[in-house]
């Protein structure tokens, strides 16, 4: 067996994706050491216990200096700290990346701390979950899972090379975007369907929730994740999310014409359309996954 | 044991709703005969196969003659030609209900052809697929689900009850509402959730579409349902999902304000309020399920 890319990886945060980034480089190869780096020594332990990370610090700077690759895994309000704290302890050749769902904000931060032509290259991977815990940490979260990675033209050849092979190592779908293209994109497909999750909640009495089906639980089912973590991501792309909310809304109110009118040939091509594009997506990675 | 309460059920359509209205049958009680009515040889015998039902007939009258309830499990569409051809054929104690998604219309048909005081009693179980056919039929699809049966003021209590003891019969937990109630509720907790799924993917462009991850496929996994069969509940219910859909655009209007002007705070209670609700509602149908 050839020697691993990464002998060493740093995760800053040993939460559902912390863990299960350890969880998935522990099988992708066993001889890796996965440090993970937090603040509270409970949450690190209870990594160490669901066999995510095999070592511990509450210092930034000492755990990644010795790792080949570092991930945030962390809300990108507590970004800035450690990688202030990160500067001067990343060994020359390490690389830094994070699973941030919004990227043009968290990619400037990070190019200004670290330098423009630095070691860190922005990541989102399209996995997730709505719990929170190493608990819910999954060795096969990222596997066939889309990975969008955000390099600028500062990013150094290597350096996004080296992520890239990070998340194909994890059996991630690599996809690359300029981080303004990325915000715009994860606005539509993924912080539009979030708020309206919450908002088809916010429509419902209490009479008419009791009456929720499978498909009420399943459409509503991103609206259970973490408000402050989505708060985040909502204020760091609002521009993007703005535009996607006013398609929303002209797609509502052509749908809401059509109802009127009583157009069935109308409404059946609009939900034939939905389900042609929704199937056609499913069988893509139906197939990807064998 | 006790004698069954339902010794002959006849189901019209062996889809997926009907294949798993006959399998529950059969699960609860096995000395039940289950009697496919359809119009197509080859589909009745699909659900033979698949051990749905017993015995087969393209007959609706035939088919009805000997049961004891019979349960419209076709679209809507197709009601009045069924209770037209049942109508001098039911044994004198037999009771009729459906599993169509809308009722004010189906329940008004129903008591035009058998009577007002007659033996229907529209239901509707908030239980489904979105795929087709019976090789979907789940025999537990019903277990736990809530079941919403529509009498009038007309309908007899002895009708009531039958219905209301073969959905119990199935695990349905039973609720009842009046038709135009039950229309109302249904436009707020499974029409509008299905419209915004189908919204939600036109919102897309293709290269957009492309990076969904899991939370997309479950937010619009209803969309993947019939074309035709959404076309009818949607034209069979439009005042009610007309007075949804204006929820919904204040509810994205309000968003939109927050959003618009960084209010924080503003964002992350109207998501902890959607996460309260949806949590509670899982944890008490968890509890249901018990």
């Amino acid at each position: 067996m050839d020697e691993p890319i990464f002998k060493t990886v740093a995760v800053i945060g040993t939460g559902v994706l912390g863990g299960s980034i350890g969880l998935a480089v522990k099988a992708a190869d066993e001889r890796i050491t996965v440090i993970g780096i937090g603040r509270r020594k409970s949450t690190l332990e209870r990594a160490i216990k669901a066999e995510a990370i095999d070592d511990t610090t509450l210092d930034t700077a000492k755990g990644v200096s010795q790792a080949d690759i570092v991930i945030l895994a962390i809300p990108i309000s507590a970004y800035e700290k450690h990688l202030l704290n990160m500067r001067d302890a990343l060994p020359r050749n390490a690389v830094v990346t994070d699973v941030g769902s919004t990227k043009a904000i968290v990619v400037k931060l990070a190019q200004n701390i670290l330098g423009k032509d630095g070691p860190f290259v922005g990541s989102h991977p399209m996995a997730g979950s709505e719990r929170r815990g190493v608990e819910f940490a999954r060795a096969d979260l990222f596997n066939g899972a889309t990975c969008i990675v955000t390099p600028t033209q500062h990013t150094k050849a290597s350096c996004l090379k080296r992520v890239v092979k990070f998340w194909k190592m994890l059996g991630a779908n690599v996809v690359r975007l300029s981080p303004l293209e990325h915000d715009k994109a994860v606005a539509y497909v993924s912080h539009l369907p979030h708020i309206l999750a919450a908002l088809i909640i916010a429509c419902q009495n209490n009479k008419h929730i009791k009456l929720a089906g499978k498909g009420f639980i399943d459409t509503t089912r991103v609206a259970s994740g973490s408000p402050d973590m989505w708060r985040e991501i909502i204020l760091t792309n609002r521009k993007a999310i703005l535009s996607a909310i006013d398609q929303a809304d002209e797609q509502l109110m052509y749908l809401r014409d059509l109802i009127e009118a009583g157009d069935g040939e109308g409404i059946e091509q609009y939900l034939a359309r939905a389900k042609t594009r929704r199937d056609a997506l499913i069988a893509k990675q139906l197939k990807h996954l064998d």
